[in-house]
Order: C-alpha cells, then structure tokens, then sequence
C-alpha cells in the first residue's frame, strides 16, 4: 500500500471516527445516532462515487472518512442490544430499516454527485 | 467530549479505517473484503462488550477501531454495485448475509468477552 494512500485514509478515518462519537453524543439516543451516521455517510460515499475525483483525496473521504464515519459493528451490537432488551420490533426495524435507508443513500448519493 | 477520549477515538478509527483498507487490498475481492471486516470488527467489538473493561482504552477498542473497521457505506455501495450489475442474488446474498453473520459474531463476541 502507497505510503500516501495509507496515511489518506488514516486521517480520513480519525476524522470520521470522532465525527461519528460526536454525532452519538449530540443525538443521545441509541441505535439512532449510527443510524443516521450510516444513512448520511452511504448518501456522501455515493456523492463522491458519482462525482468521480480520483486519487489520494477521493481515497480518504470514501475509504478513510465514509468508511470510519460509518459502522456495521455499533449497528450490530445496538441491533443485538435492542432484542436483548426484548425491543424485537425496534430490532427488527433498525437493521431492515437502515439497511433500505442506506441503500436509497447511495443511488440518491450518485445521482446527486453526477449532477455536480 | 473530553479531549482524551476524543484523541482515544481518533486514534482507534484510524488504526480501524488503516486496517480495513489492508484486508481489501489483501483479498482484493468486492464485497468479500468488507464482509470479512464487518463480522471479524462485529465480533471484536462483542468481545470488548464481554471482557467489560472501560475507560479510554475501551472507546479506543470500540467505538474507535471497531468502529472504523468496519464500514456501512462500502458495504451499501457494494450492494448496489452488485445490484447494477444484474447480480441481483449476490446482492441479496450480501446485504441479508452480512447482516446475520454480524448479529451472531456479536453474541458469540460477548459470550467470549464474558469467559476471558
């Protein structure tokens, strides 16, 4: 790996990390915040797909900072929490719900980034 | 957000997004990577559940590595990527796949934690 690319998605992926903390201690609510920190961050990485910049900043916003800006892991565990929590509907609707949202986030993020 | 924590955060995610970006050149195969890196990322943050232990090294483990480690957005982009080229099942197979083996990588990741 390109000593450049790597350090790109480092930066990209620290800013993203915090970005994503700081997002769940404004929203406060759990399994929101990743949600809406997953939805948001599939919507910019189909923004830059669509809108085709190449090199070492496209890497770090989609690989570093959409990538660690997002989490499938926080997903999971809230997912998890919230059936433990005997929430099954929540569950059931947090993990098909973000799942669609994201989906439509990165069609919407493509078309959005070709029209730039 | 205290300054540490934040600094604990940064540094997991970037370590996290690094790390995530070496197993896609490693396996080099789509969607295959970002499976991997969110059910193992799934697991580990499970694990980080069950072991209990806090403070700024723990956000450092989960809400920093693993959470940058693993990704929503590359995971939608795949999917749609799939999608669009007519691999409707590979799609399917990788949205509904990825979802449950997160979900048990999580319950298995705690119940290790737990017996650490």
């Amino acid at each position: 790996m390109a000593l450049l690319t790597a350090l790109a998605v480092g930066a990209g992926g620290a800013a993203g990390a915090v970005a994503r903390y700081a997002v769940g201690l404004s929203v406060g609510r759990r399994a929101v915040d990743t949600g809406l920190v997953n939805v948001f961050g599939s919507l910019l990485f189909g923004v830059a797909i669509g809108a085709d910049f190449g090199g070492a900043p496209a890497v770090a916003v989609t690989v570093g900072f959409c990538g660690a800006f997002t989490t499938f892991s926080s997903f999971a565990v809230e997912t998890v929490r919230l059936a433990e929590d005997g929430q099954r509907l929540a569950a059931a609707g947090n993990a098909v719900g973000t799942l669609a949202a994201a989906l439509l986030a990165v069609f919407l993020g493509i078309a959005l980034g070709a029209a730039l």
